[in-house]
Protein backbone atom coordinates (compact mmCIF):
# COMPACT_ATOMS: atom_id res chain seq x y z
CA UNK A 1 0.00 0.00 0.00
CA UNK A 2 1.31 3.25 -0.95
CA UNK A 3 0.37 5.78 2.11
CA UNK A 4 1.86 8.90 0.09
CA UNK A 5 -1.78 8.99 -2.14
CA UNK A 6 -4.23 7.87 0.53
CA UNK A 7 -8.00 10.10 0.30
CA UNK A 8 -8.43 11.77 3.35
CA UNK A 9 -12.17 12.24 4.13
CA UNK A 10 -13.19 15.78 5.38
CA UNK A 11 -13.57 13.61 8.86
CA UNK A 12 -10.41 12.31 8.93
CA UNK A 13 -8.79 15.68 8.32
CA UNK A 14 -10.33 17.21 11.52
CA UNK A 15 -9.24 13.73 12.98
CA UNK A 16 -5.96 14.33 12.16
CA UNK A 17 -5.97 18.14 12.59
CA UNK A 18 -6.78 17.58 16.29
CA UNK A 19 -4.20 14.80 16.98
CA UNK A 20 -1.30 16.06 15.65
CA UNK A 21 -2.01 19.50 17.48
CA UNK A 22 -2.51 17.57 20.45
CA UNK A 23 0.69 15.85 20.28
CA UNK A 24 2.70 19.12 19.52
CA UNK A 25 0.73 21.00 22.38
CA UNK A 26 2.75 18.15 24.79
CA UNK A 27 5.37 18.45 23.00
CA UNK A 28 5.91 21.80 23.35
CA UNK A 29 4.84 22.22 26.44
CA UNK A 30 7.04 19.16 27.98
CA UNK A 31 10.55 21.60 26.13
CA UNK A 32 8.98 24.75 27.93
CA UNK A 33 8.94 23.02 31.44
CA UNK A 34 12.23 21.63 30.28
CA UNK A 35 13.58 25.12 29.73
CA UNK A 36 12.25 26.70 32.78
CA UNK A 37 14.00 24.02 34.81
CA UNK A 38 17.16 24.87 33.17
CA UNK A 39 17.06 28.46 33.66
CA UNK A 40 16.34 28.22 37.33
CA UNK A 41 19.45 26.72 37.46
CA UNK A 42 21.61 28.83 35.45
CA UNK A 43 24.58 29.41 37.28
CA UNK A 44 27.64 29.64 34.50
CA UNK A 45 27.92 31.36 31.02
CA UNK A 46 28.40 27.44 29.79
CA UNK A 47 24.66 27.05 31.35
CA UNK A 48 23.36 30.05 29.09
CA UNK A 49 25.06 28.67 25.73
CA UNK A 50 23.52 24.83 26.91
CA UNK A 51 20.59 26.46 27.59
CA UNK A 52 20.21 27.74 23.72
CA UNK A 53 21.94 24.63 22.16
CA UNK A 54 19.18 22.72 23.85
CA UNK A 55 16.07 25.24 22.27
CA UNK A 56 17.90 25.19 19.22
CA UNK A 57 17.89 21.28 19.03
CA UNK A 58 14.45 20.84 19.99
CA UNK A 59 13.07 23.77 17.57
CA UNK A 60 14.83 21.81 14.60
CA UNK A 61 13.59 18.61 15.78
CA UNK A 62 10.33 19.95 16.05
CA UNK A 63 10.61 21.51 12.67
CA UNK A 64 11.64 18.31 11.33
CA UNK A 65 9.32 15.80 12.91
CA UNK A 66 5.98 17.55 12.75
CA UNK A 67 5.62 17.19 9.27
CA UNK A 68 1.81 17.81 8.59
CA UNK A 69 1.32 17.17 4.70
CA UNK A 70 -1.24 13.87 4.46
CA UNK A 71 1.41 12.31 2.34
CA UNK A 72 3.42 11.72 5.70
CA UNK A 73 0.82 11.91 8.51
CA UNK A 74 0.50 8.37 8.75
CA UNK A 75 4.17 8.06 9.27
CA UNK A 76 4.41 10.95 11.38
CA UNK A 77 1.16 9.62 13.48
CA UNK A 78 3.28 5.78 13.99
CA UNK A 79 6.34 7.87 15.22
CA UNK A 80 4.31 9.87 18.14
CA UNK A 81 2.42 6.57 19.11
CA UNK A 82 6.09 4.90 19.49
CA UNK A 83 6.98 8.36 21.62
CA UNK A 84 4.12 7.79 23.44
CA UNK A 85 2.72 11.09 22.70
CA UNK A 86 -0.52 9.50 21.06
CA UNK A 87 -2.06 6.64 21.52
CA UNK A 88 -3.98 4.65 18.91
CA UNK A 89 -6.96 6.15 20.60
CA UNK A 90 -6.37 9.88 19.42
CA UNK A 91 -6.48 8.68 15.74
CA UNK A 92 -10.08 6.64 16.22
CA UNK A 93 -12.15 7.35 12.94
CA UNK A 94 -9.65 7.73 10.53
CA UNK A 95 -9.96 4.77 7.65
CA UNK A 96 -8.73 1.47 7.88
CA UNK A 97 -5.83 2.45 5.19
CA UNK A 98 -4.18 4.86 7.85
CA UNK A 99 -4.92 3.04 11.47
CA UNK A 100 -3.41 -0.35 9.02
CA UNK A 101 -0.50 1.18 8.30
CA UNK A 102 0.03 2.84 11.80
CA UNK A 103 -0.45 -0.21 13.23
CA UNK A 104 2.01 -2.01 11.18
CA UNK A 105 4.39 0.61 12.37
CA UNK A 106 4.34 0.53 15.67
CA UNK A 107 4.30 -3.37 15.78
CA UNK A 108 7.79 -3.10 13.85
CA UNK B 1 49.15 57.70 18.25
CA UNK B 2 48.61 54.26 17.05
CA UNK B 3 46.81 52.16 20.01
CA UNK B 4 47.76 49.24 18.58
CA UNK B 5 51.12 49.40 19.13
CA UNK B 6 51.58 50.02 22.54
CA UNK B 7 53.87 48.21 25.23
CA UNK B 8 51.82 46.91 28.21
CA UNK B 9 53.73 46.16 31.54
CA UNK B 10 53.20 42.83 33.55
CA UNK B 11 51.29 45.04 35.85
CA UNK B 12 49.01 46.77 33.31
CA UNK B 13 48.26 43.80 31.88
CA UNK B 14 47.31 42.30 35.29
CA UNK B 15 44.76 45.39 35.69
CA UNK B 16 43.26 44.79 32.28
CA UNK B 17 42.80 41.26 32.90
CA UNK B 18 41.09 42.27 36.19
CA UNK B 19 38.97 44.66 34.30
CA UNK B 20 38.13 42.89 31.45
CA UNK B 21 36.81 39.80 33.65
CA UNK B 22 34.72 42.30 35.52
CA UNK B 23 32.83 44.00 32.83
CA UNK B 24 32.53 39.96 31.44
CA UNK B 25 31.00 38.62 34.42
CA UNK B 26 28.92 41.52 34.59
CA UNK B 27 27.75 41.26 31.17
CA UNK B 28 26.92 37.20 31.85
CA UNK B 29 24.85 37.76 35.04
CA UNK B 30 22.38 40.35 33.11
CA UNK B 31 22.59 37.79 30.58
CA UNK B 32 21.74 35.05 33.20
CA UNK B 33 18.98 37.32 34.98
CA UNK B 34 17.16 38.06 31.97
CA UNK B 35 17.03 34.48 30.56
CA UNK B 36 15.92 33.48 34.24
CA UNK B 37 13.07 36.19 34.32
CA UNK B 38 12.16 35.35 30.46
CA UNK B 39 12.09 31.50 31.09
CA UNK B 40 9.77 32.32 34.04
CA UNK B 41 7.52 33.79 31.77
CA UNK B 42 7.44 30.53 29.30
CA UNK B 43 3.94 30.41 27.66
CA UNK B 44 3.65 29.89 24.31
CA UNK B 45 6.34 27.81 21.72
CA UNK B 46 7.18 31.69 20.53
CA UNK B 47 8.41 32.76 23.81
CA UNK B 48 10.63 29.40 23.18
CA UNK B 49 11.60 30.39 20.17
CA UNK B 50 12.35 34.28 21.08
CA UNK B 51 14.25 33.38 24.39
CA UNK B 52 16.06 30.77 22.13
CA UNK B 53 16.80 34.10 19.42
CA UNK B 54 17.68 35.96 22.87
CA UNK B 55 20.45 33.68 23.95
CA UNK B 56 21.57 33.54 20.26
CA UNK B 57 22.09 37.57 19.75
CA UNK B 58 23.58 38.06 23.14
CA UNK B 59 26.21 34.86 22.90
CA UNK B 60 27.45 36.85 19.24
CA UNK B 61 27.30 40.37 20.60
CA UNK B 62 29.64 39.05 23.68
CA UNK B 63 32.03 36.99 21.21
CA UNK B 64 32.20 40.02 19.27
CA UNK B 65 32.81 43.00 21.74
CA UNK B 66 35.08 41.47 24.50
CA UNK B 67 38.09 41.17 22.56
CA UNK B 68 41.22 40.62 24.94
CA UNK B 69 44.02 41.41 21.99
CA UNK B 70 46.11 44.21 23.48
CA UNK B 71 45.32 45.66 20.65
CA UNK B 72 42.13 46.21 20.90
CA UNK B 73 42.21 46.73 24.45
CA UNK B 74 42.04 50.47 24.70
CA UNK B 75 38.85 50.54 22.40
CA UNK B 76 37.43 47.84 24.19
CA UNK B 77 37.41 49.41 27.24
CA UNK B 78 36.34 52.73 26.20
CA UNK B 79 33.63 51.22 24.83
CA UNK B 80 32.80 49.46 28.14
CA UNK B 81 33.31 52.77 30.23
CA UNK B 82 30.83 54.62 27.79
CA UNK B 83 28.14 51.45 28.75
CA UNK B 84 27.99 52.00 32.10
CA UNK B 85 29.99 48.23 32.28
CA UNK B 86 33.22 50.06 33.83
CA UNK B 87 34.55 52.73 34.96
CA UNK B 88 37.30 54.55 34.84
CA UNK B 89 38.54 53.93 38.10
CA UNK B 90 38.61 49.83 37.56
CA UNK B 91 41.10 50.96 34.86
CA UNK B 92 43.60 52.96 37.88
CA UNK B 93 47.10 52.07 36.87
CA UNK B 94 47.33 51.51 33.39
CA UNK B 95 49.67 53.89 31.34
CA UNK B 96 48.30 57.32 30.70
CA UNK B 97 49.06 56.34 26.73
CA UNK B 98 46.06 53.73 27.08
CA UNK B 99 44.00 56.23 29.68
CA UNK B 100 44.38 59.11 27.17
CA UNK B 101 42.98 57.04 24.58
CA UNK B 102 40.24 55.46 26.53
CA UNK B 103 39.38 59.30 28.02
CA UNK B 104 39.60 60.63 24.42
CA UNK B 105 37.18 57.60 23.38
CA UNK B 106 34.48 58.34 26.11
CA UNK B 107 34.25 61.73 25.60
CA UNK B 108 33.59 62.04 21.91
Amino acid sequence: MDIRHLNWSKTEKAIAQKAFNLALDREFEEVIQEAKGRAAKLAEPDDLWSLERFLTRRRKEIDRRYDYRYSELPFVFGCLIREGRLSLEDLRGLGEDKLDYVRRLISV
